[in-house]
Parts: structure tokens; sequence; C-alpha cells
């Protein structure tokens, strides 16, 4: 039997908190399950510094992988027999969805803005480098690594299979709701995805939605808009996504400025060059980062020292509200403060802004441009979301933007009550003395 | 006032998927949170290598803490103002809960039994070191470390403050089942807490169960057992935890045998020195661990870097049912073909025993010996569990041993059949051939 | 001890589905749930007709009204010595929250519609007529009877005391929300009740939410929006509900004119007579009316026997979307062949509305007027949620109509093909031929 | 087509809180639904007098029916293929299931005892006579209804078939244990059944357990050992149970000894006589059962009306625990006492006992005999579960039972201190003086 059509002899269940089981029985999916670069996944966690808000958010992007491939194959269980689906290409959605984020690295969002890495570029380079994972799926047929990966980056010919893995109400955006909701205890990110899948229809190259589950999709979306503000950009966890980019710039400088490491940052070294190779990207995991700063916090250069203090630590930044327009006098009068006092504002004085864009029905041009989702009516006609559902219309390309300054207010309250800047500070950042 | 006495202007509140909420209001509490060492609990997983057959099982000891302390908590305000019940044990009470396990390390069942160490003795430690908690603890009053070290060392004169740390069903139990059943996803591990909790009574020096609750804590200790054979003692996680004892057996043996390592186990000498002090203990934690795990895949030594890569990439041993005593002989003769074929049974043909006792009415004079579960009758008669329940009575005190076998069967199929070893080794261990 | 203060020597506590457990401690709640009116409560369902669609939906008011009880008693717990909140008050809250309900009848709604009934005045009559309930309260006080009627009217001088009882986010809606979602199984409907609580604070005469729980308020708007119009207008339900108004209709009208019942109407003549006393009114619950329907199955009168034989054994009417404005004269040409087929349109051709209206913030001059959620933000300013919240704001006041058109498309289906009427109303009704 | 194997043009689907979703896509299992004799089945509760205890517990059996062929439903999804299966006993399976409690009366357990009636009778008689369900049997085929109702009564020849709906591990228990759990609110109830039908193996003519999920099974069995004691035989609903069976004793002797009834009982007219007609038992339902005793609270015979107070309005007797053995002469001095204090012994002097055989492997020759659990092991051969699983062995064919004497507190507590006999009683009772 063709390897592509190899089924386990006994199906392999996998007991999962959000979906129950998860099932294998592809000789294939199983395979690529235990290849390396599948495992490493164990290691990243799935929602970086977010566990130091919610704690129980300490689940991996492996869980996360494998809840996609699930609710993949579920779908396609449901799509057996119908038309305008293609049984053939079963087997290559089913590894898309298990391989999607397998580029994703360490605390993907501050090494990609810092080193200017892509994960996408890395999941692309692992499933058509030289990897376990490649030579799993170059049995499948020889150009099956290619499809996995155009799939994956959304240019593959049939836009159906993509849809399954990017679009508005993907299998990716079902899981990782319910996941991280299930993982940090949150109330919201729950909705009825039995229904959703039941009423989801292939119609030429789309997945479209009967008219009927209308109210299980406006439930999924107001979930997306909760779990964006209530976890996702929790300022907190964006208080340690501060401290960590700090810690990659402030390594990078003393790196690049020749500054005498006691504890050389050698699995970083082709990060500061950007030169990072498949391998290199692929051995930086969360341990390997959490034992240089653990180390780092030996250093000699106190500000590298201090930030890896606080994020090992967990003594993280305050924040107040900020509006970097508006505010831009009061922020240079905090610059020059914090510089007389001796604290670089480069380090110690940092806005950080999140947005995001609960549903959009179109947002042509964009790099992260999302197919939106449509209806069926009962008479087949297709109609767009947001045209339909009032509460939905009312969030739609709405970008909402949340600007926070981060600072360490431990310093500011150490510093002596003689000092004339504290008091100036703490009224600037509105920090209540005892 | 008094900082024992000190609460925070706003009760803080930790979002907890099992308990809902955790509720902070005494400054101590939350000073103690803050400590590093306390933080550090986030780097050390709760159930240690069970993440290689539960996916969800990736959550933390620090979890784990914060749920005993939210269960006493809650155990407290019920008491408040029953006899028997001396308030100003309270922060004491807390304080014990929050910390029994502070001692934990990197995978502690593996490490204890390699270096020959006791995680209780690292929690006392750090209790009365020069550390974080320790100066916070002191705050409160002078003894107060050695007070919070004795209830968790079960020494304390109050036993009925010991017993809310460490009986049958104490706090510590009712988290980690609760919890260990929520992130692996297994249906088991849940009973009615919430009643337990109500049922509960200080009578004299120990916390006893109104007899109305007794199915209730039938269904505890039914979870509890279901849990150690379910969960617990799973063969994969087990599997796992073979390697990893063999990783550190070999490179315990490689170092006082001189062996000259690429990368050098900084971290362990003193380890394998067996003279820990406790900064080093403090420092090693499972990030570290995993660091060096990954780097040892490409030492020279070929039985550690085959370890290593076994567990980094989960390459587990697979396993068979075996009874040491009434297979002594077969075992003799794997293990001489083992050496035959140049796997050194040493660290390739391993037997691993489990066994629990779900619940002891009495075991006088062992370590490990457990205070019974009483039940109060209407009539304030005491009458020790097992004596009412049949169920519980049908598994007291009965010890219940699992022997498996461990071994590479990637190694053994991958041996030339032309060996005749070969279909020796996969007879007598029932592995089929294709 | 003064009956008012009176405790129960052992608090009572209802295991309830939905809040795990309902406490009762005061002697006098007690004494309230024991009263004949109350125990009533068993035999009218929460949900009318609700469960011929979803077939869980068979709870009853009894359920709601402890549940309201425990909602609030929980706030109470919250309010102790919080400023603006009256402690001698709390009594008086826990009363009107168990009793709020205590006037609905069978099938309120129909009742109410074609009897001329309000079921609040009869909550009323309960509370200060003649009664077990009655004769308890008054032992609290002389015009404690007087109070509770008083605030579940909405007319007591404490507003802060009626908020709790009937506002837009008040104990009544956010059980009912909770609690109809448990039993018919919906997805929707959950919230985080437990953090609302926590952010509810008095001030002045009201309730606000503390702006950090604006979310969680935005959820329990969004899952009250859900049941709306996933459960209380779903048409299957209303379909029952149209059947059961036009067999009170027929059964008055067949009265009036002088019809000879094979089964006297006994239970029913003084609502024929629109003289309803206190006593008729309380005899009259499900059972009563689910016998009577019963029997008339057997009428000679045959639109009132099969009316009874459809609500009795769910053959229910089916339905088309219908704009009675502007579908006014597709309306007049099937009355009239509905008349030329002998199907009596008064009876079987029959429009209904829903409406809701899902967060109000201002409806002056309407009986239902709620008082709309206000956001206390952390400089204690107060604002109205619709202006902070988009989502809120974007369903906020607007009314939803949805019309439908009821018939028997058994009947119409059973005309003979020969009748040139049946072709015509199938097409106007878009039934489909077989 | 033929009718047995319709499928209707779109699936319907029942929301279900147990099961989630029930699923119907064959034209003859909507029908049967759709039947005036399944609808009736809303009106009888599945639980009986439970809902006394736990006021969530109004679920009808029209909701377990479902449930049960749901999960019947889903077993024989998983059968498909599998040896041993004959597909062609699909519809037949789905059938019992669907209709295996068809014959129940309200409150069956007490109608059956003091009317000498058998619902497994009624069952049978309703799908074999002329029926709205037999006309739709009748229309798969001639003898359908027949095999139908050897199914249910266990005589068809496949024992395969009857054991699903009729073992230790039936669809029956699985659902009613779960739902029961879900209404009451109680905790116990739960288990993996997803597993459990993952394990389940048609082998000959039974249905056998994989022996890899023998801890699921025994979850499932301490569910039922739970559920017994806390739920089916509290005492609480014991109490009303009693005091319904005492009606009917009183309305029954009445009639015979020509009382004459201000509310003729003409519904129990042939129940008195014991010649129930198939159309009076059908009749029958709880309403009706409801209607009477709320009418009969104004009889003049003062021990039906005082009953029938107390079911109506939750007026149930107090009980001690009682063993009639040991304190059968303790028992007769309360009779006397009962008797000289003029209340009637048989109707306020009951004892009651429940007794139960939470799991069986072997009890020849009794009416209730139920095949029991075979696990399936890795080399095929079964073994009886009770021999592998301790937990099960501790409890197998263990009847334990529980005597209760129930009586009126009420009464007692209004004598006159002055009567000797009171303190006696209350003695005799362990009733407390205030």
């Amino acid at each position: 039997m063709a390897y592509k059509d190899e089924q386990l002899r006994e199906e392999k269940v996998f007991k999962d908190p959000v979906h129950r089981y998860i099932h294998v029985k592809d000789r294939v999916i199983w395979d690529l399950i235990g290849a390396m670069e599948f495992q490493r996944l164990r290691r990243i966690k799935q929602l970086g510094t977010s566990f130091f808000t919610f704690h129980g958010a300490e689940h991996s992007r492996f869980n996360h992988s494998l809840g996609v491939y699930e609710i993949v194959r579920r779908i396609l269980a449901n799509f057996e027999g119908k038309p305008y689906w293609n049984p053939n290409e079963r087997l290559l959605c089913l590894a898309a969805a298990l391989l999607h984020d397998l580029g994703h690295g360490p605390f993907s969002h501050s090494f990609e803005k810092v080193f200017k890495l892509d994960h996408e570029d890395f999941t692309k380079k692992i499933i058509v480098g030289d990897t376990e994972i490649n030579h799993i799926l170059r049995r499948v047929e020889p150009d099956f690594p290619q499809k996995v990966a155009e799939v994956i980056n959304k240019t593959y010919h049939d836009k159906l299979v993509v849809s399954l893995i990017s679009s508005q109400i993907d299998a990716d955006r079902m899981d990782y709701l319910q996941r991280d909701a299930y993982f940090t205890g949150v109330s919201y990110g729950h909705f009825d995805m039995e229904r959703i899948l039941r009423v989801m229809r292939p119609v030429d190259d789309q997945v479209v939605i009967k008219s009927s589950g209308m109210h299980a999709v406006e439930d999924y979306i107001m979930s997306r808009y909760q779990m964006y503000w209530q976890v996702y950009f929790h300022p907190v966890s964006r208080s340690a996504e501060v401290i960590l980019s700090k810690i990659l710039h402030r390594v990078k400088d003393l790196y690049l400025s020749g500054y005498t490491f006691r504890f050389q940052p050698i699995h970083f070294l082709s990060f500061f060059e950007g030169e990072v190779s498949l391998q290199d990207y692929i051995r930086l995991d969360e341990p390997i980062v959490s034992y240089y700063f653990q180390a780092w916090t030996d250093e000699s250069d106190e500000i590298l020292s201090d930030l890896c203090v606080r994020f090992t630590n967990r003594k993280l930044f305050k924040y107040v509200e900020f509006n970097p327009n508006a505010q831009m006098e009061e922020w240079m009068v905090l610059h020059r403060l914090f510089e007389q006092v001796g604290m670089d504002p480069k380090y110690y004085l940092v806005v950080d802004s999140s947005s995001d864009l609960p549903y959009d029905f179109y947002r042509p041009g964009e790099e992260g441009e999302r197919l939106p989702i449509y209806l069926q009516k009962p008479n087949n006609e297709l109609e767009e979301l947001s045209r339909t559902s009032d509460i939905v219309e009312s969030i739609s390309g709405k970008k909402r933007t949340d600007h926070k300054l981060y600072f360490p207010s431990d310093f500011i309250e150490a510093l002596s009550d003689d000092q004339p800047e504290k008091k100036q500070i703490m009224d600037l950042l509105g920090i209540a003395r005892n």
C-alpha cells in the first residue's frame, strides 16, 4: 500500500482537554507528530508571556497544533461526499493543519521584531528543508512538501483547502480561542464549535456557513473580541513582553559594541548577525532562552542584569494609559527626567500599543488579509456576515488601539525623596505616595 | 499596623481554571508569591514527564501551590468561630500551604533517587536559609520561618494545623487531583470539593468529616485511585522517567570517570559530588536541564547522546509487563543477549515498578505515614472511614505494584536479521515482526 | 429572639445545578420556601412552551426563584460593611428576591393576554392577601408584606433595594439566563457571574459596576441577546403558544355562546367572567391546564378538540416569515382561501410577532422601563455602559421585531388536489409539493 | 424507497444538555418521536418524587428516551463493519432504545405496587396494540412491532441486540446516570462515556469491553453506586413516595368501601377494579394525578385530605433509621401509641426499605437478572469484570438495605403536652423538644 494511504493498525488517540480526544489513523500524520521538529513545539509556549498574568497559560504550541489538526479532521469528515469537496486533498489539509505553526520560535513576537525574522518563513524552511518533517512528507510524493508549504502560505491553487487553515473562521482560530480560554480559565472563548462544524459547507473555493448557524458564528466573533482584550492584549503580559524585547535589544547592542560577556550568547550569535541558519533557529527554544536569561542575571552590565532579573523573577514594569500623540510633550519631559536620575529611557520608559480588528470583511492589500465569512441563505445565496449581523457589523473593520507607557515603579520609589525629579516623575505617572 | 496583620488595599485575584479565582488579601502572602524562590516554581512542571503522555500536563508547581493556598484559605473561612480552631494560626496555615512544595526541583523523583537528595530538606532550607522567602517570613516574627518549616515537616505542635497540609484528605491532595485532571483532560479526578470543605470540622487536633459527607469522601478516594493508575503511573510517562534517570546516571558516571565533556555540566557539578549548596539547588530548574539535554545530544559518548536524543525528541522506550521475581531467569537471558548485541543493559534494559496505597488507615512507622480520615457521626462519635465505607475498605492498605520492563525497540528492530540474538530478543519481549 | 433574626440551627443547603448550592440560614426564608403558595411554583414551568423545542426546558419557576434568592444573598454578602448599604434591608431584599415571581400562573403570557390579567397584580395579592406567605411575612413585622410588595413593584423608597431585583443587570436576569441555558443545553447564556458580583458596588441609590468588569458585563449583555433570539423567541415554541392562546380563546367563546361542554371548565369559569379570585388563580397550575386540554380532545366542537390534540401531542403549526405591513394583501387572499376550504382563519391563520430590546439605556415612560447600567471609573465617575462599550452601543435601544405567520400545514396537505384553493394556498405559503 | 430505509432530507437535530446533540436521520425514528404515545412521556417525570429533594430533577422520560436512542446510535456507528455485527438490526436497535420506557406511567413504582401493574407489560401493549406507535412500526414490516417488543422484553433471539438495551452497562443506564446527575446537579454520575463507547466490541452474542477501558468502566460502576445512595434512594424522596402510596391505598380503600367522593376518581376506576385498559393506562399521566391530588385536598375523609395536602404542598413525613427485624417490639409499641392518639398507623407509621445491587456478576433465577460485564484482554480472552477489578469485586453482589421509619412529626408535636403518649412517642422516635 502506498505510504500516503497507510492506516495505523489501531487508531491512536490523544486525550485532549479541549476536544476530549484527538484521533489519528493515518500513518503519515502519526509519523509527522513523532518528528523532532514537531516535538520541539512542546518547548514553545502557545501564549508567550501570558503565563505571567494567567498562571494556567503554560500550554505549548504542540497542544494547539494537534487541536487544529483535529478540527480539520472533523470538518473533513463532514465534507465527505459533499459537492465541491475533493477527497484527494484530505491528507494535504491534515498535514497543513498540523504543521501550520511549525516555524514558531520562543516568544515569536518579540524575536521577530528585534531580529527582523518571520516565523512563516521558517515554517516553510522546515517543511522544504533537510528535516525529519520533510523526509516524511516527501515519502507521500515528491512535491508534497511544496504543496503543504503553499497551503500554509495561502498560495495553494485550491482556495477551499487554504480557507480551512486561514480565514476569519478557520480551524486555527477555533482551536486557539477555546484552548487559550481553557488554560487561562477565563469564561470567554466558548462557543458552540460542534454547531459551527455542522453548518460549514464547501461552496466553490471557500467554506461558507449555513445562515441557520449565524448566531453561533456571532458568538464565536464575540469570543474572539473578548479574548483579545481580556487575554491576548493584557497589559501585564505586555509588560513582560516589553522587558523581553529590551533584553534582546540590550544583548544585541552589547554584542555589537564589543562587550565582554561573562556568559557567552552562543545560541544568539547568528541572530545578532542577521544570518540565522535553519539549524540555529530550530535549536532556540524557550528553555534555552530561559537558561540565558537566568545566566545573564549575573552579567556586569547593570541594565542587562536588571532586566533579566525582572523577567526571571517577575518584577515587571508598571504602566499607565498613555496616548503618544496627545501626550508627546509629557513624554519628552519624562524622558529627560529619567535621564537625569540615571534610568536609561530607552530601556525604562517604553510605549507599547496593541490593536485588533475583531472581524474584517474587507481589508484589501494588507498582509494579514483574511477571507470574510459568508452565510448561505436557504435559497443558496451568499451574504457576507456583517451585512446580516448587527453585532458583527458594529465591530467590523474597527481598529481599536490601546497605548500604554511602561516603567519600573520600584526604581522610582527607591529614589531619594531629596531628588526633586522623584516627585515630578511620580506626579506625571500618577504614582501614589504611601 | 504589624506586618502580619497588613491587608492589601484592594484584594488581589488570580484567575484559576480549577478554583475559578484565588483570593489574596494578606500583604505577607502577596509578598511571598512575589519572592524569586516562589516564582521559580513556574519553571518546574507539576507532573514531571507526564506531558509526554498527556500533552495538556504542562502546568507548573506554581499553579498547584496557589491552589493549595486557596483551598486552605476556604477551609479556614469555614473554621472561623468554630471550637478547637485557633484563629492566630491562620497566617501560619496559609504560608505553609503556599510554600509546602518550595523545595521541589526539576523532575524531583529521578533527581532525588540518582543524587540522593530530598526535596523536603530543600523546602526547609529555603525557608530558614538566606532567601527572599525567609526575609519576608522573618518580618512576621523571628521564629515564623521555623514554624512554617515545622508545619510542612509535620513536627509542629498543633497537629490540627499540620493536618490541613498533610493528611489523607489534605489541601495538597485535593488540589493536585483536580488540577492534574483538569490539565490532562481525563474525566477522573473530579469530586465535590465544595461539599467536602463544608463538612470538615476541627475536632481536637485533627480535621474530621461530618458523616453526612461520607459519599463525597468516597468519591475523592476513588478519584485518587483512578488518577494514580490512569495518570501518575502511566507506563509511557515512566518510560520517559526511566530515560531521564539513565541520563543522570550516565552523566554522573562519565564525570566521575574523567570523561571530557564537549559541553561542561557546570550546573551539575555539586550534584555529582554530593555537596549541593542551596544556591546550586535553586538554580537548577527544568529549562536548565532541558538546555543540557539538548546540548548533550552532540556528546561523543554514544549512550549519553542517544538517551538525550530520546528524551528531547520523545523517542521513548517500549515496555512489556514483567515480574522481576517470577521472571528472573528470562531477565538474565535478556541481559546477556543485550550485551552480546552491544546494547548496555544497564541503560537499555530497565525494570521499573510503581505502587500506590490508595487509602491507608494505619501504617505505623513508615516514613510516608498519613493520618487516617475520621467521620464524625451525628452523636459526635468518630469512626475511621474504612470501617464505614465498603468501597474504601476494599482498597485500604492494599499495596498494588505494577512492574514493567523498558527497552529500545527501535534498536532491536534495527539489528540485522542475520544476528541470531535478534529473533531471541524479539521473542522474549514479544515484539511482533512486520 | 425576634422572628426576623432567627437563624436555623444548621444551615439548610439545596443542591442546585446552576449555583452548585443554595444556602438558607434565616428561619423566615426557610418558612417562606415551605409555604404552599411558594411550593405551587413547582407546578409552573419557567419557560412555558419552550420544552416543545428544547426538551430539557422542563424546569419550574420554583427553581428560578431559589436561584434569584441565592444571587441576592451572595451580592449582599459582598455588600456587608460597604458605604451606602443599609444592612437592615437584608431580609427585605432576600424575601423580595425569593417571592418576585410568586404570582405567575401557567403559561402566563397567553393567559394574561387572553384573560386580561397581570401576574404582577397577583404577586402582590398573594403577598398582602390571606395566604401562608402573608402570615409568615407579617410575623417579621406588620408592614413587612407591604414592603416586600413595594420592592417587587419597584415603588419602594430605597431604590438600591429595588435595583437588586429589577434593573438591566439584576439577580432575576442573571439567574434566568444561566438557568435557561443550563436546562436547554444551549451554549449561550454563560457569563462570568462570579466576576460581576465582585465588581458590583452600591453607590447612592443604585448598584454600579466597577469599570474593570466591563467586559464581563458585555458578555452578559451578549448572552441575553443570544438567549432571546435562540431560545425565548424560538418560532416552534411560539407555535405552541399560538395554539395555546387559540384554545383559550375558543373555550371562552364557546362558554359565552352557551356551548354545552362534555367536560365542564370549572376551574376556568371565573376567568371567562373576568372575576378571578385569588383562590381561583392560585389553584390554576399547569397540571390542571394539561388535564383540561387532554379532556377537551374529546369535545364535540371540532376546533377546540383539534387544537387540544395539537397541543397535547405536539402537532404544531408550521410557519413562514411574514411582514403584516408589507404583505397585507397576500394575507387577505389567504384569509379568504382559508374560509373557502373551511379552516377558520381566526384559529388557523395566525400572525405572531416577537421583539426584544437587548439593552436599553433610556426608555422613559414605558411600563417596562429598566434602570441603565453604570460603570464606575477608577476616579469614581459614573458612565452609562453603552457610552463605553461599542458592542453594547451597537444594540442599544434597537428594537428588532420578527413576524411569522402560523398555519396547519397538515390540514392543507390533506386537502384534495382537486380543490383549486389547495395549490393557491401552498404557493402563497411556500409549501413544497412532494 | 422502502419506508424502513427512508432518510430525512435534512438531518433533524435536538439540542440535548447531556449529549449536546441528538441526531435523527431515519424517517421511522422521526415518526416514532412524533407519535402521541411517545409525546406522552413528556408528562412523566424520569425521577418521580426526587424533585422534592433535588429541585432540578424535573426532567421527563421523554428526555431520557431520546438519550438512550442517541447512545445506541453512537454505539452502532462504531460497530459498522465490525465482525459479529449485523447491520440489518440497526433500525430495530434504534427503535427498541427509543421505546424501551414507553409503558411507564406516573410515579410507576408506587402505582405498580398498589395496583399490581407492570410497566413492561404496558410497553409491550403499546407497541403491539392499536396505537400510533404500532402503526408506524408495522409500516417497517408486519412483525417489526413484535421484534421491538421482544428486544425490550429480552426475549429476542439475537442477544447482542438485547444487550445494547439491557445489560450491566447498557445505553439505558449510561443515559440515566449522566442525565439524572446533570439535572439534580450532583457531582457524581459522570464517567467517560466517550471512552466506553470506543472500547465496546461486539463479540458473539454480547457486547464486551476492551480491557484497556477497565478503569472507565470502574468509574461508571462507582457512579452508579453513588447515584443510588445519593439520589435514587434519598430518604426525603422516599418520604414523598410513602405518602403517594398511602394516598393511592386510601383512595382505593374508600372507593371499595363505598365512600362518596366529592370529586369522583373517574380516571382511577379501572385501576381500583384491576381491569386497566390500554387507553385508560395511557391517559393517566402526572398532570392528571396532580389534578386529583389537588382536588382531594377538599375531601371530607380526613386521611385522604391530609395526605393530599402533604404531597401537594410538600409537608412530608420525617424519618428515623429503623431496623424492622431488630426493633419489632419498639414498632409494636409505637403502633399502639399512634392508635391511642388517633393517628392511623396504617397511614402514619410506615417502614420503607431500599436496596441496591451495584454490580451483579451472577444472580441466577432472579427476575432482574442482568448480563455481567466482560473485559476482552489483548489476547482476546474474556474475563468477567469483578475478577479483574478490586473495587468492583468489593461491591459485587452485595445487597445493602436501608430501612427507615416514616411519620408525621408535625402531628406529633401538635399533640397536647398533657397527653402522656406524646412524650413516649417523641422519645421512641428521638424527636427533640424545643
